[in-house]
């Protein structure tokens, strides 16, 4: 008989200490239901494993390259935790992942979900992974394993963080990004209604203050509350940026996903040393919500666009041959103008 | 001009609302020297891009199944906390993924991390992300990405979870788990010196109490400093693991990496429902750590070895045609025994 096999009185259980593998078992029954339904081929088994499977199709792919991205929605899901409400948040996280796996050009195909919680309340998390598997049958993709994690006594029991993990694939040679943008190339953008899942700390510095009603007009006269507008899905673009990239093949150069560093910040990383983006920004309608931060800030312009989209959440760089045909195709799922174009220049971003 | 541009007076900046992005630009330039120096064949570009890019080779693996895991190192990050010492919980994250890939049967080829903090201190940062680096080189794995998330006003400043992603490749048809155990398989277990990155919820509140000295032996008369033990770091299997899976082929049938649920809840996943798993509780030493922990709860032995590795971190089944040569092999990296046998059963680990 093994020491360990001895039994002393009384004992301590992991439960006593904040754990629950019980309602860890729970959750993982009722999300198992959501994960199904986001099933594709390449996908082998089930979840329970020690890893989740997916077998590439090497017919389509015959020099496949992988593409990874992890990112996580930030503390918008600290508004959800506030309005307890946390069904949507899940399509940002995806958004945020595969619209990064398609700026370079890939099929995004797989996606893993990391939730941490104080206390594991198997409703509260399937709610979140039923938002996460809703935004992977919208592009397409599996949700292919995810990991929750108990922090019990170091978060609050109802602080939660989710985060998550994207691989797409691409063709070797295929790949978008700033070697392939040219001089002359139009720069088309695809709209964002609201914030998607950036700046929100400055967001809800402005906006979320301690007597703010969560239900009150998000600004004098609107139509839309408060949480509703800091609650608003980010769009999935990948589904019509892939689009693009089957219609248009090597005429779709390069791709911006505007995230953390906003408008300048990220189409900073597809513009090379000898190339300037040049946007104007009254090609587009910034929705009121970012003048709203802007005004009660108040919030500088040069930190706007900086920090948030503005209105525009994917900028893509084209071939002028096929950029009037792409914007028609664009406006088929989305808000699509024509923003700007591709100059020589110092590899600057130029806003006018 | 646009209506955006229009910049108020004394305008708030993002910096103002507790999100930093120069610490941000900081860190990332202090990670990129370690995040160098995990780059294996296959890693495609730099850190910057949207994505992490890695070329599959086609040649080693004509019909690739790639294998994902998620996981955090949970609340063992608390101990890190209370005594300011990072430089080895990304050792535990990456043993945490890859030991999970193995267990398929994968190659492990790339990993990204995650990491979220209340205030973003890039010298912590750096700390965090060398010792995923380390890790990473231990197993030939390329660290591909990562996140590091600010969530100012919602985590307490020196609050910190650390989480990542890992994907591998097996050639289908080679995957190793429960359809390829046997009767008569003999188990072979591969030592744990220390708690691994499980079950520390328990662990922090039966050892980690509020007067508890982190400097006071681990237990009376030990050599080792309580902090020291519940920070050791976990070893990685993993390329013990491909080692065996290398020599032996298929006579490697399946393997359980001992994590949250401990020798029972793992080993389970590995037993079909017509055998058991039976192992000897004496064959391998238990560190005196768990002891300690059975004692001082008191936790029960039922509670122990469902949450806790009790010294086994690995658990193999394999052809007894190989086993012994397979000991032998590993051997010359681990602490290995034979620990028990597949016999006849219901599903069941038997423990004695």
């Amino acid at each position: 008989m093994s020491r360990l096999l001895d039994t002393p009185d009384g004992a301590l259980t992991y439960a006593q200490a904040g754990v629950s593998i019980a309602a860890g078992h729970e959750a993982v029954e009722r999300i198992r239901g959501a994960v199904a339904t986001t099933t594709r081929p390449g996908v082998v088994g089930s979840i329970g494993g020690f890893g989740g499977l997916f077998a590439l199709d090497t017919t389509k792919y015959t020099s496949p390259v992988l593409v990874a991205s992890t990112d996580g929605v930030g503390t918008k899901l600290e508004v959800a935790r506030r309005a307890r409400r946390y069904d949507t948040i899940g399509l940002d996280l995806v958004a945020m992942l595969v619209d990064d796996l398609v700026c370079v050009g890939a099929e995004p195909l797989f996606l893993l979900d990391y939730v941490a919680v104080g206390s594991l309340d198997p409703s509260r998390l399937a709610e979140l992974v039923a938002g996460v598997a809703e935004g992977c049958r919208r592009c397409g993709v599996a949700l292919l394993g995810g990991e929750s994690a108990e922090h019990a006594g170091v978060m609050a029991p109802d602080e939660v963080d989710l985060a998550g993990f994207a691989v797409g694939v691409v063709e070797a040679g295929h790949e978008l990004g700033a070697d392939r943008i040219r001089e002359g190339d139009v720069l088309i953008g695809l709209t964002s209604p609201g914030l998607r899942s950036n700046g929100y700390s400055l967001a809800r510095r402005v906006l979320l203050t301690e007597d703010a009603s969560l239900d009150a007009p998000a600004w004098p006269g609107a139509d839309v509350t408060l949480v509703d507008e800091l609650l608003r899905p980010s769009v999935i673009y990948a589904p019509c940026v892939r689009g693009l990239i089957e219609t248009f093949g090597l005429g779709v150069h390069a791709a911006a996903h505007i995230t953390g560093g906003g408008i300048v910040g990220n189409v900073a990383r597809i513009v090379s040393d000898e190339l300037d983006a040049v946007i104007d920004l009254t090609s587009f309608e910034t929705p009121e919500i970012f003048f709203e931060i802007q005004r009660r800030g108040p919030v500088s312009a040069h930190e706007m666009v900086r920090v948030f989209n503005c209105g525009l959440g994917m900028v893509l760089a084209l071939d002028p041959d096929v950029a009037g045909a792409a914007l028609t195709l664009a406006r088929t799922t989305h808000g699509a103008h024509v923003v700007g174009e591709v100059r020589a220049g110092t590899g600057s971003v130029v806003l006018t």
